[in-house]
């Protein structure tokens, strides 16, 4: 099994995560939706206050291996806030490309996330799954993780481009 | 009616701003949850990478009124990131004290976020209601929301304290 490292996102590695953004929306069926930029993601995750953060997996090169580390995976985070418990962190994206799936990957960026969390004193660590995500569901429950939906009743609500405007009254 | 004013918290509100969030807890029977203090506010909000936004709404005196502007509901948002979209604007809480309800106060808040939404370049407006709370979801969706939970299957997971610890192997 080749050698797999987690490591923070540099701006270089942003056409990389894009190629992986979309894989994964032509996954879901769902490509059309994807309208970010390598231009977008290098502007709005380094500058001077980031909108994201992002962990990247690679592939190590095995020695005499002409190729360089390939990026197989990504974990896209950003802080978020409990009113009651304070600094949270928010997983909005994992994804492992699927021929590199089965090894660990995704736990290993995970458990990244939580380092990364209790680095930066986050109490809790949220992340959202669609119901049918069976096989992501089974790992994050057996990874201690609860379904607030579930206990709780949460329901995610958001409002897009026109509703936004009027919102605003513009 | 009195006149309502929606501004930008300052390090100064945190008092009040904590008054509130326990309010809403206790309303929600879950007081004993809120384990964050003034401090804590003050220092998560207010330095050089502020962890949330604040909002305060307040009403403003009449003319010859000895009391100042009283704070009678907030909202406490984060910026988020959408792969597929780009920033977005996450709206955590939301409260106004029930003897100043129905006035509209709620909604000139959710206004006023959509526009430094807008202002910021967000593309979204996400939040989270809990599935018993009728009102709010007959404000938001009259507003022009989407259920996402409902629609697509998406539902809120969280790692707490000790399983976060042990994901990071600590």
């Amino acid at each position: 099994m080749a050698a797999v490292r987690i490591r923070e996102a540099e701006e270089g590695d942003c056409g990389d995560v894009l190629r992986l953004i979309r894989e994964l929306a032509e996954y879901e069926k769902l490509s059309e939706q994807v309208t970010i930029s390598e231009e977008g993601l290098r502007a709005d995750g380094f500058g001077e206050n980031p909108f994201y953060h992002c962990l990247v997996a690679e592939i190590l090169p095995a020695p005499g291996d002409p190729q360089g580390p390939r990026i197989v995976g990504y974990g896209l985070y950003c802080f978020v806030y409990s009113t009651w418990k304070g600094r949270n962190i928010y997983l909005e994206d994992i994804y492992v490309m699927p021929e590199y799936r089965g090894q660990g990957i995704g736990s290993k960026i995970i458990k990244k996330v939580a380092e990364v969390a209790l680095d930066q004193g986050c109490s809790q660590f949220r992340l959202a799954v669609l119901e049918w995500n069976k096989r992501a569901i089974d790992l994050y429950k057996a990874l201690g993780t609860r379904d607030l939906t579930q206990e709780e009743g949460w329901h995610a609500f958001r409002f897009e481009g026109e509703a936004m405007e009027k919102l605003a009254g513009r």
